[in-house]
């Protein structure tokens, strides 16, 4: 299932989609994918429990919107870390973390549905499986930079070291979820990070 | 909730305790959660639903004593290995991976239930936050040793190694079932232990 394809071709129309994904993001941040009805998303953008329906058949089909514009919205905020001249890819993938663990409302949200995910009849499995591949392709391009530049040891295959970052970020959150009193996410990473590093 | 408290004092009535999560662990294995009926169990076992029922008054109270089945099972496998002499805590992780790659639906079972488990309102939020302490913990001991002896790296804190071994099984089983064909879990973990061994 596309969650991303338009079903508007104007600029009115993708706005519209925009204003609803937003509003749909932060209250299901605040209360949850089953506390936050879809009136209540229609009633924070002004329009009708239908006009939300135009864009989005079903309630799953507006949660993947929302998950694909909060990975759009961590992208975003590494691009502009990186243009700001001082990203890399350890300090990018510490404030992922950090950002996950202020807001565990969305975080949860996500770790339930990407585990419920793995059923191939789940509505969401194509969309989490193209996600997971996106992301170790991206990760995989930028721990080659690392390792080229220095900055991470050359000896690892940089495929094997994306799946391992991307993997010690869900299992964190997993812990963190259950347990947020007891679990940090960031110190953990922190040290593969060091690890990958090579230091000694 | 207690998946395992007895309902029973009798040695028959522990056996049969027994037979049960047995067959249920072997159905749940074949068919997933859903596929698997009381009906089925109780027929597995050869008494009625209610004789079922007896001992698991729920099909979710069936389910997680299946998933506590499977941790003593996994426990068990290391202490026979640990007998033999030759178990380290590095080959022990190995071969619980190993061994959940080939029962990709046993560990999905696993990895939905954890996922949805971090819902304070979920019937197995408490066995999980309970099981991943211990799980932390047995870990926090052996990398202690596994520091002690020489075999991992002594300059990081082993309740962060713990938790980071924890968290790469973790998200390494919710990649592979994602893509089975595209992600292997033995080799990112492989890595991982070879830099917590400080190879250079």
């Amino acid at each position: 299932m596309a969650a991303t394809r338009p079903r508007t071709t104007t600029p009115e129309g993708r706005e519209q989609r925009d204003r609803i994904l937003r509003a749909a993001l932060e209250l299901f941040t605040a209360h949850g994918f089953r506390g936050a009805s879809l009136d209540a998303v229609a009633a924070a953008v002004g329009i009708s429990r239908q006009g939300v329906l135009h864009y989005f058949p079903s309630k799953t089909h507006l949660l993947l919107g929302v998950l694909d514009l909060r990975d759009e919205l961590s992208a975003a905020r590494a691009e502009e870390r990186a243009r700001a001249g001082n990203w890399d890819l350890a300090e990018g993938l510490l404030d992922v973390v950090s950002h996950n663990q202020r807001e565990p409302d969305l975080t949860r949200l996500f770790t339930v549905l990407a585990a419920e995910g793995v059923a191939p009849e789940h509505p969401g499995h194509e969309r989490f499986q193209e996600r997971y591949r996106h992301v170790r392709t991206v990760l995989t391009q930028a721990a080659r930079e690392a390792q080229e530049s220095g900055r991470f040891r050359a000896d690892i295959d940089p495929a094997i070291v994306a799946t391992l970052l991307a993997a010690v970020m869900d299992g964190l959150q997993l812990q963190f979820l259950l347990d947020p009193e007891a679990v940090d996410m960031v110190e953990p990473l922190a040290q593969l990070l060091k690890l990958l590093g090579g230091e000694q």
